[in-house]
């Protein structure tokens, strides 16, 4: 059996940000045992999962893609919506478009230390909207 | 309910290529809601989601990764096949293997400015094969 | 139909470790067509799909990316466990947490050169528990 919804997210600043509960909070009742696919409709934004206690993982994880991927990239040619477009794309293709949980007992079965990540790689940002895919 | 499809890519150039229609003319009638999971079988090539409109952001793409992973990485030793073989590996597992879309609506739910590239890291590409499941 | 089954690997060193038959096994028997998630729950250890047959891919893949992402990066704050640790977070992230690989005829559809490759980015390793799913 296949559900699907679409969420748009609040606006979120440019940097890493814990979501795991604003999503748990809209997936309503879970089957038994299952898949999630989260996707997101958007090729500067990303989610990815990692450790959600300590909110320094966060900003490391910021200062390391920014600096690996820098704004001011001299021979990037795709800048006419600003300098952090370009490298906000090729951020999204390094940490994905869509991320897949599974679910057990009728919860997402992550890891105590898993969390969710929406990685806002735009300045100016915007509502990101991805799309829930459940199947049990 | 699952169907499954292999399709043979014709030869492409090193370099990030947009393949989005030409992949969506292979799935023939989609079902109303699903998952479709698109599956590299090879490890110096991948499938990614990235800007559909502009030709710059595959170009900057790939000036982007083939400095960071680049041809004439000194210590790299493994290189029978010639110096992009090992870069190729890399990249892979930087951008993955495979990519999972959902269906909304008999239709890939895919962003507005969502394209899937094919990356050909090797400069001798070949023909790239690739398993679609679609699962609703 | 869903079936799932958790799995605990041994304890492996610091690196890049080729694990496909390890899981096969765990697998027993598949269905005819379907697909499968092979799901991390840690965030400093990643699976990923690449070359299978050049035991050297996997030294010049851990040089690269501890190269890459530094244990001695000097603006790294989340650092109480240990030198190895953010960078491992921003390493899983960069591989990803979980694989998704087609079945077909009632095997793992992987190419001739494909293995699945723990990658473990912690110096004092623990067991790592996988979450395997399959549907059909």
């Amino acid at each position: 059996m296949i559900t699907q919804k679409t969420l748009t997210l609040p606006v979120y600043s440019r940097g890493i940000h814990l979501v795991t509960n604003l999503i748990v909070n809209e997936l309503g009742n879970l089957p038994e045992v299952g898949l999630v696919n989260f996707f997101m409709k958007h090729t500067s934004a990303s989610l990815t999962i990692n450790e959600n206690a300590d909110a320094s993982v966060r900003t490391d994880f910021q200062n390391f893609i920014d600096k690996l991927i820098p704004d001011n990239t001299s021979y990037f040619t795709h800048k006419q919506e600003g300098k952090d477009d370009m490298p906000s794309h090729i951020k999204h293709s390094f940490i994905g478009t869509s991320i897949t949980i599974p679910i057990s007992n009728g919860k997402l079965n992550l890891g105590t230390w898993q969390g969710i990540f929406l990685c806002e790689f735009r300045d100016k940002a915007k509502n990101r909207t991805i799309v829930i895919t459940i199947y049990s």
